[in-house]
């Protein structure tokens, strides 16, 4: 029975003149512990991440930088055979820009949090996330990586003793293994079955899979998207929900462990 | 008479496999005090740019970030009609990414210089060069700004008591009122006439304009450019020349005057 | 008294993931005569090019390219300073481009109309005007231009023999001299106001300016804008009024004056 | 026995001031009978397209599209996990680019060669290839694609009755299945060994493996590549050679067989 959690959003996924999903960046950062702000590689742009950094600080949320590759037309979600050096230094070039905005905002970075099929092929490669983290731990010595359960980035923030934050998806499906079903697109979804399947992780660590099995699942923060068609109701009852039943939504304090 | 000068140069203004310019980067670094690495919006990639901070740090020059348009076909050497709010975002996102990549190799950020038409841009535009300047103050107030003696950069650096050095261009012809005169191509230039150049503007603080004028003219830094037919040629010249001559070549000390 | 007229309308002007406004491509295209689509460099990729173009195909609507700065982030509105050489050779390429998409639906290239910062700079360029009407009659002779009356644009396709299509713009306030008034931000209108505009302008051959004149205007098309808050009412509105007063709505049959 | 041979090299592989390799496209262009001309995804942008296509026109050498990944900063060497119908579009895109400066410059459209990692993904994915040709034989059915002999390409190209141009690569290494050894980097080569390899191709239908072994090779074009480090010399060797002993070097003239 977790008594508080960290609640996480990718934010600032428009671009110049553009916006994904209807979710108004403000409405969302008022629910959320900690947001990851995309850094301009797959999405974001520098007009847009200095304002929601902004946010960010206006409404006491950690400031998370969500580097992805460098595919703008694919919002970072193909996978491009890019060396491992040459990823670390997309993702140095990418935490660099978005620190700095929380720089001229007063507010420190918290987390890094890789986006799409970056944040999936780290969860499989063991290198990619070896060298990530061992890069990570000298420029970013104070702050934390987002990652999944299970996965090659959490194994590898352990090998270093960087604090890992491991996510629940609150709008996606799991399967048995405790892997989410990923899909490109994702249709409206029922806030209150959201929210429920939220409570029941807080409160007894299980989830149920999509063939109808309960598994155990450990995390640290809850991730909502807001792109998702139902993104400012879903965040909304997940919130309401997990105050209703007495659990404090706010930053994750991970203690580094092996 | 000066004992000491800054000789600064452009760096990384390459792009994926492509580079500007026939001298390596590492032969121009062992020549200079304070680097301009280009930032990833008119030259430079995140891989680039890892390569050539790290070689700021192992030779101990000034490490600067070079900020441009956007405009990668165009080398930033491109006016675009941006807001002043959006170019001082643009270049808050670049010092950041540069900045970390610093952070890697264990140098501190030393100033920002501004890339082609946007230090034009800026030299010309108070309402622009105030407003980065404002932000420079608060986002990077160990930094200090490259500029042209005279410009609105100097003044609005002046204003907000922002530490700005002022450039003398080795590799650029002087009109009579003190500017220099913009050429987009430079031709293949007389390397001990460059030197003869700029131990004169040390010794004497004058300059020979493209009337054949003598004109006082003040500065803090020597820049050369690395894309010029001659660059090593020019850089080696110049160093050697201003030692033979007594003057060292050493980072700029700048107090903020008024 | 027109008795039929052009009705235009920009389209597929989302990128990767992004849409622009929330009227769908299919609903604008049923109501349109000529689309102007754009071709990538300031909106659009080639997924939403094909997309466009086979729907154009679909319901027979007039295959326009619709080209502009190289300026994603800043959709095109920020005027850059490009030589004419280099403005034709980015419009070479993107009428090229989706020409042959044309060539896929089997659509042949009806006509060019520039894009915004693009439009307005040829409007009043007479040099880049001329440079890229002359270019046009060699590349794409059966091709018309899209542009304002008394513009530089319209002089030069004239001087060429070129065919060129002048526009009334439904969703813009117009000054006494004829010009539009520019604008970044266009708030929610009255598509019967719009409607009504179109009917006078069509019967009548005048508009009402922003300062309560009458004046007359010519043209051989009405444009509004997809991206306009109510863009879809416009449309329909737009096309109702006209067909009940028995105006057809059809592709511009032009013949070279002068 | 060959008489004759088509003798193809990849141009206009810069971007912006940034050029690939020291061979001018001039020198190159008087040597090669087919051209394959960077469409802008990979490198390649409007104003070098548009000189490179009129060289072409003025030497009389075959139009070539060389469509890529769109990945500037990879120079299209890294795969990227893009649908079918993304890359078929994306295809389309830069061939109607390129075939719009050939109707600028009066040259129509010779074939197309797909660049870097797209080519060899496209050599071994058997739907990819067929997807391509199917829209190529609708969009350009009077071109001809270039691709190794045995690959997926050319089995694709025969399927459709696509004329397939197969390729000998002068200066990449064969392996004892015919298929070239990729590397990233080529170092400097002997003209003389790459003109001699290319003679044996011609007169004896065999080349020498990485093994020592002989083997038989079937190919219509020989292909060199620009941006090795003696790419000049080595093209005015194969060219003085095959001519010395009565090849003659000129376009494909593919029938289309099975």
């Amino acid at each position: 029975m977790k008594k508080s959690v960290d609640l996480n959003c990718d934010m600032g996924e428009g671009f110049g003149g553009w916006q994904l999903g209807d979710a108004p960046d403000i409405d969302i950062m008022k629910l959320i512990s900690s947001a990851n702000i995309a850094t301009g590689f797959h999405a974001g742009d520098p007009n847009i991440m200095d304002r929601v950094v902004q946010l960010s600080s206006e409404y006491g949320v950690g400031l998370g930088a969500h580097p992805g590759y460098n595919d703008l037309q694919g919002f970072g979600r193909r996978f491009i055979n890019a060396s491992d050096e040459e990823l670390v230094n997309d993702i140095v070039y990418q935490v660099g820009a978005l620190r700095e905005f929380g720089r001229r905002h007063g507010v420190p970075l918290q987390h890094v949090k890789l986006h799409g099929a970056l944040y999936m092929e780290a969860a499989k490669n063991a290198s990619l996330s070896r060298r990530i983290l061992e890069v990570l731990a000298k420029t970013a010595p104070e702050a934390m990586i987002y990652c999944m359960a299970g996965s090659e980035t959490e194994k590898a923030a352990a090998d270093v003793n960087y604090p890992a934050v491991r996510e629940f998806y609150a709008d996606r499906d799991y399967d048995n293994s405790g892997s989410i079903v990923f899909t490109r697109q994702v249709g409206k979804l029922d806030p209150q079955k959201l929210a429920d399947k939220c409570l029941r992780a807080c409160k007894d660590g299980t989830v149920e899979t999509v063939t109808g099995d309960i598994i155990n699942i450990e995390f640290d923060s809850i991730c909502f998207h807001s792109d998702a068609p139902s993104a400012l109701d879903n965040g909304q009852m997940i919130r309401k929900t997990l105050i209703a039943n007495g659990i404090t939504i706010t930053t994750p304090s991970i203690s580094i462990t092996k």
